[in-house]
């Protein structure tokens, strides 16, 4: 239970994937013609959204292939809007909404769920904590009456934030701490945000998430967990007519506690210093790099800018027929994977990411020069019109397949919802995509891959007693001047 | 006026070298026998301390060469105890405090200051805010007026926030744009602290100072401008008998507005991996390296620790008789200047510094590579009983020279009184730097010179069009696993 989700989603985590398939089979399925507040129809599917008088808003998605509902809850707070030195602090009291409130035991939410057959789960990422249950049609009920119930309701106290205390800490063992590639991105972040909280750990720095208070997680709470900074998302074998009544019988109840007032960060300084960071471990069988440059999120980016790299990333590392793929794995045969990602589901900021794997008979500093040089082909001549049309095709493509879930419908509207964009947004996004143009995926490149924009990640194993020094690493290309 | 200081004392602030030296110069003076509340007699001079009921401390330095005084009130409060995205505010409000109160128009306190003889200046740092004055004795009483006048009675005012944000906009291009070693030493800073504080130039992040509301500023100074959260430092042609019922007249009479609290700052994570910067600019005409590592500093370090990294600084790089001058310069040839300090003055944490300027006829990674070598040497090998008696010397006669400010004198008791440290612990500094053994030196070089405890800059001048690339960086060296 619990998945952690940071906004570092890399070629491994799969999370980009749906994100970006997901946007495309919800416009697919309802046409682009779409709008907020005017439900849209296609393929037998409508989507509506209404808002409740405390400000909950509620969105609808139907969707009859079998008698279920997933049903989820998103609150517009993450790690990022945690107090300076508590980080951990949004991600702890996500474990802390599965105990106790003034009508539940500790534990009963879930226990609840799983005796009338459906499932729960819940996750924290920089921007956004939300609570989901899949379910039977019939007790869709159940679950917003529980859900309402916990929005105001938990009893938060000193005897279940210890041991729940430690799940935490074994969570980021196990997640964090075992691995070498999660202790280096965690570093990487920190590195690649100098000021901006997304540097922080989702799950928490570990020195101070074990110091958070019961008032501390109670302020949070109350300031965070009130109706008008929620958004409930139901997709699922319900319509909105049947939805409205129960929304507002159990959200509508929900009395708002608090104003959160608008999300202001502490704002990322322009970056112009290329950054590096070494890590050795002995658990390093494959040694990697992995850099990201900074650049806007679609919540905040300049129209067609996200889109431009949600394409440049497909076009230079997004499958086999890839710039990166092609080059480093197959015809120089010195990578086992390399990889290119745009990360823009942020509300401040985003990221573009490129990734290599070493084989045993080569080293990461080859691979490393070799994305480099993939790169500065990319940025000096630009992708041809027929890449483009290649990626707008795959990402078009690859959305048909990406129709079966329910779920990853319901987090697209609520991920996207919580951090800038709009239904109409998430609707409009494949006709942005195909009106892309070749000039614009050139200057996006040119803009942003800049390395004083980037900090690179390099991840070896043990320094091998009496073999000759390691290859030196590639210097920086610098800024022009 | 208006002096910014940030704790990244380096080998060109000079400002390490008198806070080290006046630690020194105190004892010697006093005698090493004197505590806190007991005034000690050597030389002539005494040094006393009490706590008026409001909790205000004031200490008092009797130097009576000359009819003249400093004055200085010391906040315990920096830019490291701002609230997170509002970085600068400290320092914006010690601008502030020069315009109007209740009681004085803005501007007039220099004025005033000026017309009678004296001068008046004040500083920021990451942990304090100093206000002092120079005069004649007799104008002592008007400077602790208005000094306790301003404390509470300033008048924040919109009018007089916007030219001042100029005033400051205007100080960061001087000292920071304008300077490619100082833009690339404050990346270095954030990027070293990957959460605390320390991080954040005290100056304030460009973007972010430019939007410090009237009501952030205010509740800042209200926070903490308040007499429990002061310290008033007295050298000069003075004692104990005649400041006393002035503090009690001008400052006992000042009320507490608020109750600052503990300082607690985010927490630093236990540094793991290696970190490297590289900038480029066309104005770099001798490229340079600088190295920092994470340590404890002086009001959190294990009892020697401290003291231990003092003199492994100075046998390192104290001088033209340090093992990096003499082999950088003296022996190989390769670098104009290179040095090593320990910056311990920090309330949560230090660091130790290395650096080094190639020639025009070397370069800077065989400057690196050189330092990394002597490094390497120096934890492996140990320092010698000689080297570490010539180092403490030389403390001990540096500090000779260092009795003639009387300014300094007040500047450490004020810096190390709000960062940890008591008037005990001042006085008795040389004791415990006389006590240092060698193998208390060895043990905190294995323990802090470790790679992945630090972040590296380097500075480089523009790429030559048609010359051959430049040198790869070496590379970090990796952990032991």
């Amino acid at each position: 239970m619990h998945r952690l989700n940071g906004t570092n989603e890399g070629p491994c985590s799969g999370l980009r994937s749906w994100v970006r398939l997901l946007r495309l089979w919800v416009v697919l399925a309802f046409g682009a013609a779409a709008v907020a507040g005017a439900p849209a129809q296609a393929g037998g599917l409508k989507v509506s959204t209404f808002t409740l008088k405390n400000g909950l808003q509620v969105v609808v998605i139907p969707d009859h292939r079998a008698p279920v509902v997933t049903h989820m809850i998103w609150y517009r707070v993450g790690s990022a809007d945690e107090p300076a030195g508590k980080s951990g602090l949004a991600h702890f009291l996500e474990h802390l909404m599965f105990k106790a409130t003034k009508t539940r035991k500790s534990g009963e939410f879930s226990k609840i769920v799983a005796r009338n057959g459906g499932r729960d789960n819940a996750f924290t990422s920089t921007d956004y904590t939300a609570y989901f249950q899949r379910i039977a049609k019939d007790r869709l009920e159940l679950v917003m009456k529980m859900e309402a119930d916990r929005m105001t309701n938990l009893v938060l106290s000193a005897d279940e934030i210890a041991p729940e205390r430690a799940v935490v800490q074994e969570e980021r063992s196990s997640r964090v701490e075992n691995y070498p590639s999660a202790r280096l991105n965690e570093k990487l972040r920190a590195v690649f945000f100098m000021a901006h909280p997304y540097g922080k750990p989702v799950i928490g720095w570990p020195g101070e998430f074990k110091t958070l208070t019961l008032k501390e997680i109670r302020d949070f709470y109350e300031r965070f967990y009130t109706p008008n900074n929620a958004i409930v998302v139901i997709a699922g074998d319900i319509s909105e007519k049947e939805v409205r009544p129960l929304a507002e019988k159990y959200y509508g109840a929900v009395r708002v506690v608090s104003q959160t007032g608008p999300r202001l960060r502490p704002l990322e300084p322009e970056p112009d210093v290329a950054r590096r960071l070494l890590m050795r471990d002995k658990r390093v069988t494959s040694p990697s790099m992995r850099r990201l440059y900074l650049t806007p999120s679609y919540g905040k980016a300049e129209p067609g800018e996200a889109e431009a790299l949600d394409l440049l990333a497909q076009i230079l590392g997004g499958d086999t027929t890839s710039r990166l793929y092609k080059r480093l794995v197959v015809e120089r045969k010195i990578s086992s994977g390399s990889a290119a990602w745009y990360s823009g589901g942020g509300l401040d900021l985003g990221h573009f990411g490129v990734y290599g794997t070493a084989l045993p008979t080569s080293d990461v500093a080859a691979v490393e020069a070799e994305i480099d040089k993939v790169l500065a082909e990319l940025v000096a001549d630009g992708v041809t019109k027929k890449e483009l049309e290649g990626a707008q095709r795959t990402m078009v493509a690859e959305a048909i397949y990406a129709r079966d879930s329910q779920s990853r419908l319901a987090r697209i509207f609520g991920s996207s919802l919580t951090t800038g964009e709009t239904v109409r947004d998430v609707l409009e996004w494949p006709d942005r995509i195909k009106a892309v143009t070749v000039e614009q995926v050139n200057a996006v490149a040119r803009k942003y891959l800049r390395i004083e924009r980037s900090a690179t990640g390099v991840l070896l194993g043990p320094e091998k007693q009496g073999a000759p020094a390691p290859k030196a690493e590639p210097a920086p290309k610098g800024e022009k001047t």
